[in-house]
């Protein structure tokens, strides 16, 4: 008998700048492999050098973009300047049929335009153990200067104030064990009772 | 700085005999050792020998029983023939006050009566593979006359009805995949949001 594949989850993170969100990911991948793609966003900005389409973006123009969201194609959008980003649902559906589980990762904004797009979106938040320890990450960088620095915990508090909108808040303050606490909750979403009624 | 204590999880733990619950629930405390107790149910039933009051069960008379019923001391409680069974409140506080993970083990109509009594716990039901694969098991025991079997069998299939009412289903087609699964469950429910807001 042929095994029914099991739609994947689509997994919607979010996280403050230097919370460790993309480090997570990575050892998450890194042990689940093949099991987990992240989604890749549209934009109508130009590609920068090395970049491809399909790979870092989906490149639209701006009548592309402006025609495929008006059809309800995109899961969230937003206008950064004079440039459009968003999620095609279209991807995102493939990944998921093909039973792979699917990382957004968006702020808060486009987390909360998804949860309304679809009703099957898990919203993952990952914070840092405490805003000190996030500005000492943030300093100990030594890549941004102090108003840099100053500028992005205050963009944190901000993102920071929706956490209690997610489904989940993990909180980073060693990265094997957030990882894990990541993978637990693709499992533990696979169980959901909705997804096992099936019974031979 | 002292650590808080983080409070535990209840875990409504159901599926019909055969399904290999407690098997499932042992490789998990053996995982994790005293991090997950299972509650004492209080009964009216007389003590068999070599059974203590407190380790098996918590032994209560009649008059006690119902004088703590009627104050609303139990989760759940239910009349089986002569004697009464329940899960008394206090100890299974106890447990998650202490930080560690509660694990209570009854029927869909006591599983019921947990959701409605607090909501705090999370249900999770164990299902065989298949009711074909659930009579193999029990007659495999060679321990149920036939007659048992489709007992036993009937029985599952009423409490199988009852799965949709949980939060999650494992399906149990290997021990140690169950486990895991059920291990991921408490590792992810830990990281539920309204469990992390806080922050330093």
């Amino acid at each position: 008998m042929q095994q029914e594949t099991k739609r994947g989850t689509l997994v919607v993170l979010s996280g403050p700048s230097g919370t460790g969100k993309g480090t997570v990911c990575g050892v998450v991948r890194n042990h689940l492999g093949d099991a987990v793609r992240y989604s890749i966003s549209a934009t109508t900005r130009k590609p920068r050098t090395g970049e491809e389409h399909g790979r870092e973006y989906f490149f639209f123009t701006k009548e592309e973009f402006e025609t495929l969201r008006d059809q309800n194609g995109f899961l969230e959008w937003a206008q950064v300047y004079d440039n459009y980003y968003g999620t095609p649902r279209a991807f995102v559906e493939e990944v998921l049929a093909s039973g792979k589980d699917c990382i957004l990762e968006i702020d808060p904004q486009g987390a909360l335009q998804v949860r309304k797009a679809t009703d099957e979106a898990v919203l993952v938040f990952i914070a840092p153990p405490s805003l000190e320890e996030l500005r000492s990450r943030l300093t100990g960088r030594g890549t941004e200067s102090a108003e840099e620095v100053e500028k992005r915990l205050s963009c944190a508090e901000s993102e920071l104030a929706y956490r209690d909108k997610y489904d989940y808040i993990i909180i980073n303050d060693d990265v094997e064990t957030a990882a894990a606490k990541m993978e637990a909750i693709l499992l533990a979403e696979k169980c959901r009772s909705a997804r096992n009624l099936d019974l031979k």
